[in-house]
């Protein structure tokens, strides 16, 4: 028997009563005659005392206990004189009358406190110990009960976890496979899911009616800052269905998340065209926490005489509430540095201040009346005291280095405060993404999504320049700028679907070879169906506030892909590629 | 607007109400004027009904539509004159005023009914037509549902769900691993877990204290009938735990998943230690539906001059009970043949008839008296109108073989109810078995598990013999002689594992290489802990009392590892190949 409570459980209630406890060692202390040990589980700190008058030899046993030994203790629980009220344990304590050392630790490498001295490197090494640090470890706990709570919201909204599986076909489409050879089937491979998406429809097929699963996927792909090549994500699919009922039922589960887990009511979620998004936002996935919204100057600027604005595609504005005073000539330099860095790229930027006592200052003074500057200012919604910053060039270049600026102002007026949440549905996106370098349509969702069913015959018949302007079924969650999930409405006809694929380049051989199955399964009685995926591990991030999903999966690979701890990937035995009819190529 | 119930949901007092519904259609019938559509869903079937002199033409559609195509039906909910006390929706029926076909089908290449015309290979390759059959369909259904439960059950008891990489290590002990090139470390490697054993363990160290997950697992092995490359755990890991808290909480899970899926109430599972279960049954997974226990008859049985028996190591014998009179020589000879057969590898079978009237025939009459058989008879605890069945030869064989010859008996006398459950407990497993070939041990769990406590030091210390007597903390829990779950209390003493690795044949660099991470943080502060895994396939397959893991599975592949509908594995592009820096080998 290690133990009769864990460390996180005794109250005022238990006083008197003999317990045993295990668990590690947080910290010693020493004060007088007595020593204090901080005994730490996942449940919670319970502090244990030995008194050196009644039992020398265990007091000594005691002090020299190290950080992170295992031990076992057994006494009796008291009442605290110095009661610790930020810990739940904190009104008791434990009058140790035997303790066992289970096991000892050597001294770790880094500190296990809530902010711990070790580097990245370190602790992706010593995971076990960094995980039983709060931080990590509640983001962890977390994340456990989200996806609990995700099982028991679709359970009841009758959709059905089902496994697809893992060892997969491999298709040359989207980011890249990892591939699993077959040691029983020479020369050919399996592929690891990328998502489970024809999977999920062939479940709509075979009539499933509602599907999820919390489920793992990869993508071979180098890596991001803050992407896994192992990710997880909570995939569904619904037959018999519109877009607008897949909106409600994965609203319904986002809501429900944040009451059960957060407690927080979220309003109902606005919903906003990729078009609006992108000409307000200049971005599909704005972040609502504040406003800052895009106001067109273009025809306001052009016409006099400023070279700039008059060769520029479009002109875009924003207002900085109540900055003119607080930003100095440095400040706005500082900012201009800014958006000019290559990861923005923009080549300038113009400001105009609306000074408090009404008077205006802006680099392009000599160009514009203060009338005009006045004009300008009415029309982007600012007041006395705001600050205008405003970027010009060619539009979707602009609309994005605009879109940049104004999250950093955003964070530099904190204005993306990491307790509110502002979700938005982004709808109606383009079908096809016409790529001048490849000459070719790319799929913006997957090639598996229709068409909105007013543009169907304008796809199966129209010219070239009308798939630009196909709009789809096809909506991305995001909250606080951050993509939460996507979906579409999917094509459920054989002939829709070839004529998809042939817009995408594919060869009818080539489709057939990849997709047959799936187009085939269309022949015998698809349902209408539609899904979404979320990005598990990005959704518990966005609902925790944080920036990293890195944290909230247990054992994460760093930017090249690698198992710091285990030390994957690693080479294998000659044996073992010639069981699998594999020869590693000389590198060149 | 695709429906306003679904295919299940209408009872007689939805009567009157004007609903939607939509499905594929079941079967189409005529009767006089009227037409009969049964429609169905994953939740039922309801019958739509047409009448010709009511709408003509609506009829006419109605009477042309296939098997399985996806049609939308508008109409009024009327009670049935003639009901189906089958069917929960068998009162009511839809006299449609509204037709649509939503997506025609062709005619399936065989009967989607509960008993199908298709062979195997036709059924894999249209996965998604046999998932509409019912048979398939609810097992399926059946899976999501037990997941649900054990969820549910775990997280009462503390566990939490921790999701562990797809993407490890790879080594070379055990089953083989199937490995992934990893594109971005030219020339390592990743592997698919067989378990998630080593990353468990960690999240003990890590402080965990209870972790489960429902987690896919891989094995690259030749795949005998019932295997998957890819098959699903209930993984489970406890610290500071003793082997009998581990027994009560599984115990406890698989009496709550019998309970509420079944509603069936389980009794107290029994415990058996392994040397009991080889001598009473010839196999660590007994079936304990019926009795039929070894009984040792060499004593009694060696020296009367019958050879045979004379120069076995032992002589076993089981009961049939009452089938003295019921086994004619034909039969007697008909069973010795299949004691012969290759697979189960016996020389010869003896039987002894206890005939009703209390007179003994037997093929060794003439080596034992009438007294002596009935001595033998008696002891085996036979009775008038039995029939005994006696194995000799070396033990292990004999007993393997008297094992299937009492499974056999079992099946022939209809003993094995598929609705009865009889749960077992095999515990005190041997640590290591000795393999002559090789001229090396393995170890009977894995490399992780811990010797009993009492056995720590004998491992230590003891010589090559005594390695063999060491018994392990490890335990199975089987229900009907089918391994449903396994587990071990494990080592969690660096000291203590460099010994096992090194009683395996470890050196102790491979010992660092492979398994140093797991080594290195039992120095910091490692719990006792040990834990269990269900396979979860199987799990489903027996508490549905099937003896096939397949259709659990919702897209199984064949034996060849190749799943039919995709046709994966498949080859790859060189240029794939050549990314991955991997070249074929010629075939030879």
């Amino acid at each position: 028997m290690y133990r009769t409570y864990n460390c996180g459980s005794l109250r005022m209630n238990h006083v008197g009563e003999e317990v045993i406890l295990s668990g590690w060692v947080q910290a010693t202390r020493q004060f007088g005659g007595l020593t204090f040990v901080d005994l730490r589980d996942r449940y919670g700190i319970t502090q244990l005392v030995f008194n050196e008058e009644d039992d020398a030899e265990l007091s000594k046993r005691a002090t020299n206990l190290g950080r992170e030994f295992v031990i076992k203790a057994q006494g009796q629980v008291r009442e605290r004189s110095n009661k610790n009220p930020n810990r739940p344990t904190g009104d008791i304590e434990i009058e140790v009358t035997r303790l066992d050392v289970i096991n000892p630790s050597k001294v770790p490498p880094f500190t296990i406190e809530d902010e711990s001295d070790g580097g990245d490197d370190l602790r992706m090494k010593y995971r076990y110990l960094d995980m039983r640090r709060n931080p990590v470890k509640d983001k962890i706990l977390f994340r456990s009960k989200v996806a609990l709570e995700v099982r028991k919201y679709l359970t009841q909204e009758d959709f059905v976890e089902v496994e697809t599986p893992c060892l997969i076909k491999s298709t040359p489409e989207g980011a890249r496979d990892f591939v699993v050879p077959s040691r029983m089937n020479p020369g050919q491979f399996y592929a690891l899911p990328q998502s489970p998406q024809t999977f999920k429809q062939i479940l709509m097929v075979a009539g499933f009616d509602r599907y999820f699963q919390i489920v793992k996927c990869f993508r071979d792909e180098d890596l991001r800052a803050d992407r896994q090549p192992e990710f997880t994500q909570i995939d569904c699919e619904m037959a018999f269905v519109t877009q607008d009922q897949i909106l409600q039922t994965f609203e319904g589960l986002t809501r429900y998340l944040f009451r059960e887990i957060l407690q927080l009511e979220l309003d109902e979620f606005p919903r906003m065209t990729f078009d609006e998004a992108i000409s307000k936002y200049g971005s599909d996935k704005p972040d609502l926490r504040f406003d800052m919204i895009f106001n067109d100057l273009t025809t306001h600027a052009q016409g006099h005489g400023f070279q700039v604005f008059d060769q520029a595609e479009i002109v875009l504005g924003i207002v900085a509430e109540g900055q003119a005073d607080h930003y100095s000539n440095k400040d706005i330099n500082a900012l201009t540095d800014w958006v000019r860095r290559p990861q923005i790229g923009a080549k300038g930027m113009v400001y105009v201040k609306w000074n408090a006592d009404g008077s205006f200052k802006s680099s392009i003074g000599k160009f514009y009346s203060d009338e005009t500057l006045e004009k300008w200012a009415i029309d982007c919604g600012a007041k006395k005291g705001d600050l205008l910053l405003i970027l010009s060039g060619e539009t979707d270049s602009t609309r994005k280095q605009m879109s940049e600026l104004r999250l950093e102002m955003g964070r530099r007026l904190k204005l993306l405060d990491p307790k509110v949440f502002k979700p938005l549905w982004v709808i109606d996106f383009p079908l096809l993404e016409w790529d001048e370098e490849s000459g070719r349509f790319h799929a913006m969702h997957h090639p598996f999504t229709s068409p909105k069913s007013t543009d169907i015959s304008k796809m199966l018949t129209g010219d070239h320049e009308t798939m630009k302007s196909l709009r789809a079924d096809a909506y991305d969650l995001v909250i606080n700028g951050v993509e939460i999930g996507g979906g579409s409405i999917r094509i459920h006809d054989r002939i829709l679907q070839e004529k998809n694929f042939k817009l995408l380049g594919f060869s009818p051989e080539e489709a057939e070879r990849q997709f047959g199955f799936l187009m085939g399964a269309f022949e015998y009685g698809a349902p209408p169906h539609g899904g979404i995926a979320f990005g598990f591990d990005r959704l518990c991030a966005v609902m925790k506030g944080s920036t990293s999903i890195r944290d909230f999966i247990a054992f994460p690979k760093n930017n090249m892909g690698r198992d710091m701890m285990i030390d994957a990937p690693s080479e294998i035995d000659e044996k073992q590629l010639q069981e699998l009819s594999l020869r590693l190529r000389e590198s060149s």
